[in-house]
């Protein structure tokens, strides 16, 4: 068996979900040892990589041999196990039933709507040297649209964050998803106020830690914005 | 303020997460009370259902007033809050995060990939009036097969349940969920035997509340089978 070698968490910061666990592990100050996994250059492909996730995907975590996939399960293994304050992941079973309540919505929500409007304007255009076509970029604009105002006029209704008065998990999740479409010069939240001041609550209660793991994301826009 | 009115489910057992819970709450004698809301008959639209559930999909609990969506945040706040055995959803961080890990992964991967072929074979062809061409369905079987892979070569690898050496809420849902295809006369799981002895397994573990669960959706597939 090897030494106790701590936490390691592999990841690529353009990846949504890489920046919530990014985000979490340095708002509380969880040591740990980054391992950075280049998508674009298919480092995720290698060999070694594939031994420790078959998946072959980010993130993943390695605890002291203890491997885990799925951002969601790792968030919540990370303020379990290294007791991260409660309001990240409340005890109160009604309470924490709110955090898997958006967490398991954001999975067929808001992840694959704002991921696919980044696809197609940033990463498809990539791969196949031209533009994608301006109608389907639309219609995706239009169903993640669907997403945000039941963000707004359903978790946000009466209350400052996505599962109550405290942020969770949960909005790290929402926050870095919506942040994506960014990458390709797009704000998804402009004209949304209300999204608007949620994302400004996120980012004040976690500090310089969400530029930190933003930091390559607005590289991105910055080169988007120039090219126009 | 209502009375105390115990915990009333909404659901339709011809929703595959909708028999997870009610497997759930039965092997454990959870107390309840059963609301039907047929989907076929559109049940979930009504005022006084979306007003309870303003997304008008079912699962829905209303535990005495606390509404809860989402059957992965139900089957573990069930767990949790009626202190089902340890095994459904352990306490112990690693062995929980296997659970979530699963869960997670099932959202894209299990769920949207059998709910396919049931839509395919079985919705569509009623909605339309004829069956789909053969071509989607293959392409949506094939899709499925890669899944089933990695249940079988990945989850099930080293241990007798997705999670581990017992039965867990991820067994329920990967159970329910493969299920479903069967409405349409299909059994995914043909010349697969290992996951014919983990669905052996499931079923053993949960006895007669399997069957009960399933009644309605072995009704649709002795009349798919009638029609042959």
């Amino acid at each position: 068996m090897a030494g106790r070698r701590g936490l390691e968490i592999y990841l690529d910061l353009l990846s949504q979900p890489c920046r919530a666990i990014h985000i979490l592990v340095n708002v509380n100050k969880i040591p740990h040892i980054l391992k950075t996994v280049a998508l674009r250059k298919g480092e995720q492909k290698t060999p070694d990589f594939a031994k420790l996730n078959p998946m072959q995907k980010v993130p993943v975590i390695d605890d002291n041999g203890f491997v885990l996939t799925e951002s969601d399960a790792i968030l919540k293994y990370l303020a379990t196990k290294y007791h991260v304050p409660d309001h990240w992941y409340p005890k109160q079973p009604e309470r924490r039933a709110r955090v898997d309540e958006y967490t398991a919505w954001h999975h067929t929500n808001t992840r694959p709507q704002a991921a696919k409007v980044f696809l197609l304007e940033v990463l498809l255009p990539r791969m196949a040297g031209q533009p994608t076509e301006q109608a389907r970029v639309e219609r995706a604009v239009s169903e993640l649209s669907v997403t945000l105002d039941k963000l707004q006029d359903m978790f946000l209704k009466r209350q400052p964050f996505l599962c109550g008065d405290d942020i969770s998990l949960a909005d790290l999740l929402a926050a870095c998803e919506l942040m994506q479409p960014l990458g390709g010069g797009r704000d998804v939240l402009q004209d949304r106020p209300v999204l608007q001041r949620w994302l400004g609550r996120v980012q004040s209660a976690v500090g310089s830690s969400f530029d930190e793991a933003h930091a390559v994301l607005y590289r991105l826009r910055d080169n988007a914005k120039a090219k126009l």
